[in-house]
Order: structure tokens, then sequence, then C-alpha cells
């Protein structure tokens, strides 16, 4: 995008650096092509189907959404391979049941009994073939069955006679988020990458086919040393990065493909800080760089091509209104900041200000403004 | 809305209960009738035109909003009079005065000498009369010029001398949400009616005609104790109230009309703490009440219907999850929240978890469920 188009372009805008995503892109295809394991990409984080199709390329097919609206969106736009990755509701099975009757090949997960006895009555119920994976907890930082339990091979038994298919089993590290250094990252991979091979043995030795064993983030992918027993990936974020991925050292700032570009409006002139036109809707309330070594409050700013400005933050935000000053507290020098000037903010978790907007402006080497839409909501 | 009706509609869900929504407004019109002061409510909160027009009602029928988004919606709901209550971005003017020669009455604010030119400039280069607030400072939190100081003069002399009207002057209390104290907060709306009042007639004693005086906020407008000179109020989150809110005593939670339906999908038995399928992407990242003497999380959790469990709040969110657990840190019983069953979310901040949904269910006394739209972006 030329720099006549990013000066008429409407602020708060969400853009997305062609040229760094299709790096990004294929910095995870080598890394589990060396690994021999193919991807499943997370596509919760992009939610629009050309951006999917540049990181569905060269695997399998198949795709990981978080709600059943990403499902549908994409199911429309030509994948039916599609994973729902959010421990499911019993309140959605009939919905489930619908997308699985209209083609979809819609897989869900669970990690309770209680809830496999509700996906059991729901395939009598609505006489439709389930297909289930069982989520495994690696790291105790949200949900999974405990491999050692016993609700694990009770849930899986109940599911097989009751005439749903146990696929396989799940792994998410989400603890790999908290990780702070490259070993801890690698080691929390192969934990991840242990608890789901191990998993699926146990309930191998039970007699259950279990084909699919699904592990992965973006930290502990890209990250990982071995995938031996992984049958695929899951992954999103790596497709645009984030000062939260930058943080634990799995990107560079400058790999970070998708920023929002903002306007100056105003000048706080006793404290050295900027105003500009894109607050808490447009970057999101996400703080996720406020437990790593360095806070970068709602975004790091950067000029309006990308070129790097230094350790300037957004500090605050309102919901229309953020605040820019330099990290370390210090006055900026607003004579560099006029009003209208523009910039953009690389967000902390792309995923978060991403969701933020309806869609991207497409930059590098795009010359016409292009729009790509993102599906929203649930 | 029955009870039926909570336990079908898709999860997760924004609700509006309609007789706490209605006893909100009134509440707000019965403290302005009081005070002799009409409302410009603030729309940035609803984004509904049903629910503006609820706001409007007696009200000379003017609104306030924070996007250009917004502006277009409610004019094409037939809501001509619109402030937009964000300080104009010069790269704005062009899209502002296409909106004014299509017959929007729109209001714009500034509260830069600089803005203040590119105004003039705008105006001349598109044969537009723009309609201009000067923004000024009460309380040193976010923007606007210090009425002490020539800027504002300089700003006011230009637009007028430049063929732009200058309206009047505006001012927001933000400091109000920080305050700890009703005393503190009717203090603080005291503060703001004055510096509105000392600037108006400062302009007023050098020839400007400025006849707009425009204050507000949601615990400013609840606790002013006078509104002399005033002429419009702006207010926009008492139409929903949230925890925030009740934080700082201008609401009572039981209040909250607007919540988030969800549906135990895990129990994590060793921490007494169960899984929703609401994570920030419904509840947004807000942490308002963090600063507040009783941190409620991402949320306080009742049961579908509204009824009060006590202390539970939504401890942590990822993005499609949030992790549910008494406020003091002691277990949950979890059987008391077996799998599949619904709850609602009361939000910190109901602009930020309205935002993150592209619409409402209407509850109390709807009984069959009906949603209303919500306009989005920029």
């Amino acid at each position: 995008m030329s720099a006549d188009s990013l000066s008429v372009l409407p602020t708060p805008s969400l853009l997305v650096d062609q040229q760094l995503m299709a790096a990004n892109i294929q910095r995870m295809n080598q890394q589990l092509e060396q690994l021999g394991a193919p991807l499943r990409p997370h596509l919760k984080t992009c939610k629009n189907i050309e951006i999917a199709r540049a990181m569905l390329a060269g695997h399998p097919g198949g795709c990981t959404v978080s709600t059943l609206a990403e499902a549908d969106y994409f199911f429309e736009h030509g994948i039916d391979d599609v994973l729902y990755a959010v421990g499911i509701a019993p309140g959605k099975l009939a919905a489930v049941a619908d997308r699985i009757k209209a083609g979809m090949k819609l897989s869900i997960i669970l990690d309770q009994e209680a809830t496999a006895e509700a996906v059991v009555e729901a395939a009598r119920h609505h006489d439709c073939r389930f297909q289930v994976l069982l989520e495994i907890d690696a790291d105790g930082a949200r949900a999974g069955f405990v491999p050692d339990e016993p609700e694990l091979l009770n849930a899986a038994m109940k599911l097989q006679n009751g005439g749903v298919d146990v696929a396989g089993v799940m792994v998410h590290a989400g603890g790999s988020y908290a990780c702070l250094s490259h070993e801890a990252i690698k080691a929390m991979a192969e934990t991840e990458r242990q608890s789901a091979v191990k998993a699926a043995e146990h309930l191998r030795s039970q007699g259950l086919d279990c084909p699919v064993i699904s592990v992965g983030s973006t930290p502990t992918a890209l990250r990982a040393g071995t995938l031996v027993g992984v049958t695929e990936v899951r992954a999103g974020v790596y497709v645009f990065q984030d000062l939260v991925m930058a943080g634990l050292g799995v990107c560079r700032e400058k790999d970070i493909a998708v920023s929002v570009l903002t306007e100056v409006i105003g000048h706080r002139k006793s404290r050295g800080e900027v105003l500009i036109d894109a607050g808490w809707m447009a970057l999101s309330r996400d703080r996720g760089t406020a437990s790593q070594d360095r806070d970068r409050g709602y975004g790091l700013v950067r000029d309006s091509d990308g070129t790097d400005l230094g350790e300037i933050i957004v500090r605050a935000t309102n919901q229309e209104h953020g605040i820019v000053g330099l990290a370390d507290g210090s006055a900026l020098n607003l004579a560099d900041f006029p009003i209208g000037r523009r910039l953009r903010v690389l967000p902390n978790h792309a995923c978060a200000t991403a969701g933020q907007h309806s869609g991207y402006w497409l930059t590098n080497p795009i010359d016409a403004p292009r729009k790509l839409k993102r599906c929203h909501g649930w």
C-alpha cells in the first residue's frame, strides 16, 4: 500500500502486512515439515477465508475454530473439516447435529463424563453420529481430563458404547504463554506431546481406535523439538504474531503483521503525551504484556508505514481515545507528533485486537486499498 | 422472557432486562428534570435505535456518539442532531463535511489550536459550515483546553474568523470514574459544571455567542447537586448500568440491565472452579473493578434468571472460556453447577461488554425471543 493509501484510509483501521504474514506462514510450515506433522490451523485469529486459505496451503485442509459462527463461515467458503475446539456445551449439541446433517465434518471436544453422557443422549435424540476428541490436561492451565484419573476412560467408553466416534485426543498447552524462556517453552511442547500420546496409548490399550492426536499452540508449535506420534498441530496466532509472542521470544517485533492505523488528535502538553483516535474499542482491553518483562501498555506505537519509533506505547485507553507516551514515563517531543499525523499500533494480542474489527485493510504490496471481512459472533 | 427461552437461546448471548432498563432511564430523567437540564444521551453504550428512542423520550432529540458509524446509523434511523464527542481527527473532516451536506446536524469537538486551523481549512476546502464545541479540561483525566490558557480563546477566534460556528463548550469529567465517595462524585460534578460555565463566560465576554454548555458522565449526572448554566447533559452507561457504576455507588447491582448468558461446560475439580462458554470475546477484557473496593474479575455471576448467587465471579478468561469461582478464592460446590447449567454474567463495563456483541436479546417481560441489533465499527 502506498503512503498515500495509508493517509486516506479511515481511522482506526486494522492493517495486515501481507509480506510479513506470508513469512510467518512459511516459518510455521517449515517447522512442521521438519518435524513431520501437518497443521490444522486455528482460524479464530484471522476469521477470514483468504487468510485461512493461505494458512491451509500444503496441509490436509482441516481447520480449527472457536465458535460455531466460524464453523459456518468457513464451511460456506468450502472448508468442510472443522474442529470446534472449545469444550462442547450441551445446549449446542442440536446446532452441532444440524451442521453435521448439512454435510460439515464437524468434530467436537469434551473433558467431562457428564458431557459424554449428554453427547450420547443427543446422538440418540438427533440420530446423529458425533465425532469427539477427548481433551487432555497437560499443564493445569484450563481444561482437560487428567490422564491418570478414571474419568477419561469412563467417558471414552460411554461415548463408544453410545454410538459416538471417539476420534482421538487433543491437548492445548495454554501454560506455554507463561513460559519465560525458549527452553521452558520447548519443555512445555514436549509435555504437551507426551500428554497427548500417552492418553491415546492408554485409550488404544483399552480397545479404542483413537486415530487423532492433536496438539498445539503457537509457542509450542514453533519451539517443539519433536512431534513423534502427533497427527496434527493446531496454531493460529502465528499468522500475525503479536507483542505477547515477541515477549515470549517466539517471534520478533518486526514479524508482527497486524496493526491498527490511527491518527493523532490531541496533545497533553503538561504530560508529554499524545492522544490518538484508537481506544480500547479499536485496540482491545488486552494487557497480555503486563505480566511480561516489557509491559507495552495497550500496544507499541510505530510510524504509519511500520518504521520503528522506539519505546513509545499506548499508556491508557478509553473507548475511542488512546493516550500515547514513552514507555519509561518521560515526555515525548510533541513537535514530532503533530495533530493529524498517522501512526500504527502493534497489538498485545492479535486475536483480541482483530476481534474488535469487522475486517482488514491489506498493505504491502497492495497499492489500491482492499478490505477483507472477518466473521463475528457465535 | 420465560425460563424456557433462556434455556434455548444460543450462548454466549447478550441479554437486556427491559424493566431494569426502563427504571434506569426513568431515574436519570427524574434527576435531570429536578435539576432543569435536558439530556443529549450518549449512544455509544447501546448502539441501537430502539434503546436510543427510549433514552431520547422527553428530551430535545439530539444525541451523542463516539464514532461516525454510530452517527450514520442513528441518522439513518431518524436522529439528525448528532454530537460526535471525540476530538476530531483532521483526516475525518472530509467525512464530516459529507454528512453535513447530507443533512445531518453534526457537531464536532476539538481542544487544539492546530485542529482549529485544520477545521478552518477544511471549511474552506469543502465549502462547509462546521459546528464546533470546544472541549474543556475539568480534571486532567484526558483531554480539553485548560480554561486559563490562551489557546482556548485563540482557537475560538481562529474558528470564528474562519467561518466556523463556535457552538459552545463541552466537558467530560472522566475523573469521576475514580472517585471514592458520593461526596467526591458530587464535587466532581460541580467542578465539571463550573469549568464549562466559566469557559463559556470567558468566551462570551470576548464576543462569542457560545450558546451550548454541555457536560456529563453517568456518575456526575446522577450525583450533581446543581446544573445551573448547563444547557445539556451527556450520559450513556446509565441506561444499562454496570459493576463499575455499582462500585461507585451510583447504582445498585440489582439495577444492572445488561448481562451475558452462558453455559457451564466444565469442572476444575482440584480448584473448585467451573468453566463457562463465555470468555473475553463475550465479556470483554475490561477489568474496571480491579481498582475498586470489590474486584469482580471479569464479571459477577448470577443465575440465568438473574437471581443473586453471592460472590461468584469470573476469575479468568481465554478467548471463549471463562473460569468461574468464589471471589474469596474458596472452592465452589461443583454439584450446584452441573454441566449444561445456564448462568448470566453482569459486566464490569457495559460499553465494553456490549461492544463484543452484534445485538441484544430482550428479556423481562418478553416471552418470545427478539433480538435488537447493534451498530459496529467506525
